[in-house]
């Protein structure tokens, strides 16, 4: 049987899934299919085919094709949802969750009718509450249904210290649990430059400065665009989570994860170190937590829960 | 003396400008400024944070900063100008032309204030006139200054050729000469599939076809975005002209050269095979051309001209 | 179903071999398992271990691991068969041809047994009759059966046509027919640098030497390294395929490929142009040739057909 | 001025130099010289060539030459030594000692009459005192003089791990202190599988197999290969030096660093974490040790010692 390539569709060509498109390709781990809604097929297309005439430039063979069809996600590997609405000025929190969740029960149910073998991705905010969705809506083992905030929220974080030193982003390490943004749980001590731990080339003030601004992370972009959100981060983040299950590599990599039981949580999608293979998420990892990381993780999955209520049944 | 890494600015924050500067990152060419104008300061740090935010996950190490400040450029080795406005529904040519002329020369000064030994490359619309309008504010040798248009337009006919043959797009080669777009000479006969001339693939109808398709690609896209243009395919266009002329590649590489006497012309920025390498332009490759294709670029060389003729004294 | 890894087996374990096996490893194809003889199993684990040992510091997820036991090639996509002898000073062709033809009808039982799908690239010498017998002892369909030599030829040939001309390896293209060395068939009009003939770049009497140094292309590493034979570009040439194969890139490569009728021959291996895809050679492209050209194909094929005659039966 | 390739000079073109050189070539970094004594002339030129042949299929511009004479090294930015001979059975460390240390000045006499201005990065064993004598001889700066060993320890150290526990190389960091082989000092609580611990996830006994077994790690290539030792990982390491330094990466990796105090010692050469980047080890990184580390890391320089007085005055 012919070996044929992977295939990666992603779901919503705004910045970031536009992005994400050109960084899968620019990787050439497979073919790549960009869907947004009928009415933006044009953009869409527009885009798909500009990334595309790239690729000769470029020297990969990664056909891109934009769609408002679903038919064309057929039998996907991986497909990364990145649709939904951003919040707008005025808008309750509530209308958020409640108006992309109904976006994300669509969206599964067209991707899992294509393509019932695949993996998934979501970035869509707030991500706890609609992995969650998609999970319950695809009908898929938990392991198939993988949310983003760690990889971002990490990257800010290494930037943020790699800068502070002076050092290359490739020795930093940094650690997180729990939600995105401001339920981030920065676990430090689990934090390194080159292996030495950050306490010991930071001061504890300095380092607390930098955990603020990584919490703040998204809101210093969109201050900074006026208009608009970050979506270059966001989208190497995605590409390096659909590597990691195309090339089967088991990365240990903080991703959105189903618990059930872990950390005493249960029936929850949660920010969780887990390992990234081809199967999705191979493992949760868990770890001691100190009293204190322990009561911010329950703060934290608190405030997903609270999310999470807002969740049309 | 320490070895210190590459310089590249990029003038101009918008897409073309913004995705070129994440691509120069991406293959750790060196460090990146990107620049715009005061009034879009914040929009052109936010991109270029969100940018440097994803490089621990890209794993390179690619310092990019936003400025609107030129000092922020000083001592670049390359320089891409991105700058200037797209034509809008109602502008005449001649304003379009005006416009962009004043743009470029206030960018040159700026550009040649602080970084008097670099390497220009020059995308801004009409790309033949813009070249010239930088070659002589700048004062600088003919091969410090290089347009953009050739890399694209062959990108966009080997796309169409691969889809066409379901050929790797690595095994196509293209070639034009003269102007961007409808302007564009295709030269076929020196246009292969793995060295196999594209007359014996495919029917002299459809190459017309497809010629006519590339001419028009800019367009294509266009209209498919309904608002704005093409960026990822310039991007990488310029990508690869930049990382040609720091790891001096000596690539023979379609690029807008200055022209004294070659193919018969004088005093004009004009498409035509080159050399580009750790000193730009290091050569214009001069072929005989046939009839019918010196005349075709006789007209392209007019429309130029005519271009020309609407840039300010 | 988790999304495995591609696997890639590499049939001895001398220079060529675990030269190939290394690049694989550096392109994270997948994973590798390098295979020689029993005697030579501690040297086989001993580079495969060592192998293994820079996939940290290179970046690569590729499990690498040496063998003599084919047990280990299970289930592999792709293998590549380098086995075989060289020839001494005072061994007859005969001798050679009967000599590896026997290593490779032991070594074909032993793939096809464990890896009843994959795709095979043959690299022994002489290489159209070795391919020949590996085709004819696997029964395999004919494009699953693929030598190696006009990668290696092509790019001897570019390489020393990019010194020539001082310009980037990238921007050269070859074109050879028939037979390795002293056999092959370049097709000089089908080359080029950057699209231009090179016949207008070089003198017709320079491209002859150059020609003819591509010939004695072997022989001139031979000679310099003393003792042994060339093995960098073979593996370069060797991972390519492999790419073209696992990626399903539809290269434009020459290959040894079986004959049914195309250019006029039956039942034989033979250097021309083909499609190298994810189901192997997915098609011969065949050209017009001029008298001479054919001509001398004519002769190539005779030789390869001389050499068939010393296959056992 | 015109942009020039950088250019790396690799003395000795044995297994572990001819490599290095090769995948040098691989990642762009530039122009590259291997050398090796007049008798090996032919040789050094054939795997030169060879290289040079692959550079077409790997789609890298860099010039590899093989030479015998130093002329050749001229103007290079960064000089990797790996001559020197390994010690044969019978011969006394004391001897072998005394024989490399004269090659290294021989060597280092050369490479600075031609490269003032590089940097240097020492292999040959014992690594320490060979640095060392480098230094000495070449009169050059302390940050200019550079020895590996750290990064190949901590390779097969992360290369065990991720094995151990089925997990991406990517994730796994190592970190040692003092000596190479039987003198390494391993800091388990500085080293992670994404950045946990791996006290939490290997048991203590298995841990100290696997340090055990990093400490004879070269020793079991060795005894696999039966003749000769490791060059895959050895050069991967020497290609991340170079690399760290060309392109001012700031790596915090561990090298052979001159210490002036830094951990308690004076005028010797000592594995320790540096800061690597544009002007060779920017840093030592000091850090608090443990009592039991600090006393085997004093019996690590003892045995350093032990060796430096060997050295020819």
């Amino acid at each position: 049987m012919a070996i044929k390539r992977r295939k990666i569709s992603v779901i919503g060509a705004g910045f970031t899934g536009a992005t994400t498109a050109m960084m899968v390709a620019q990787k050439e781990l497979g073919d790549v299919v960009l869907v947004d809604i009928p009415q933006m097929d044009g953009p869409t297309k527009g885009k798909a085919l500009d990334m595309l005439e790239s690729t000769p430039v470029l020297g990969v063979d990664s056909r891109i094709i934009g769609s408002s069809d679903y038919e064309s996600t057929r039998d996907s590997d991986v497909v990364v949802i990145t649709a939904g609405i951003a919040r707008k000025p005025g808008m309750s929190r509530d209308d958020l969750v409640s108006t992309n969740a109904k976006i994300m029960k669509a969206v599964t149910r067209e991707v899992v009718k294509y393509s019932p073998e695949c993996y998934i991705i979501v970035l869509t905010n707030p991500a706890d509450a609609m992995t969650y969705t998609v999970y319950k809506e695809s009908g898929f083992e938990k392991n198939r249904v993988i949310g983003q905030s760690g990889v971002l929220d990490t990257a800010r974080f290494r930037t943020f210290i790699a800068e502070e030193l002076s050092l290359s982003v490739e020795d930093i390490t940094g650690f997180v649990l729990g939600g995105h943004g401001d339920d981030m749980v920065p676990l430090i001590r689990y934090s390194f430059a080159g292996g030495v731990p950050l306490t010991k080339l930071i001061s504890e003030q300095r380092l607390e400065e930098i955990v603020e601004r990584t919490r703040k992370g998204g809101g210093e972009i969109v201050g900074l665009l006026g208009n608009g959100s970050a979506y270059y981060a966001p989208a190497a983040s995605l590409t390096q989570m659909v590597e990691a299950i195309l090339k089967d590599k088991k990365r240990v990599i903080p991703t959105i994860a189903y618990l059930e039981g872990e950390y005493g949580y249960e029936d929850i999608y949660l920010g969780v170190p887990t390992i990234l293979g081809g199967d999705g998420i191979e493992k949760v990892i868990e770890l001691d937590l100190l009293e204190d990381e322990k009561e911010a993780l329950d703060k934290s999955v608190e405030s997903v829960r609270t999310v999470m209520s807002a969740l049309p049944k």
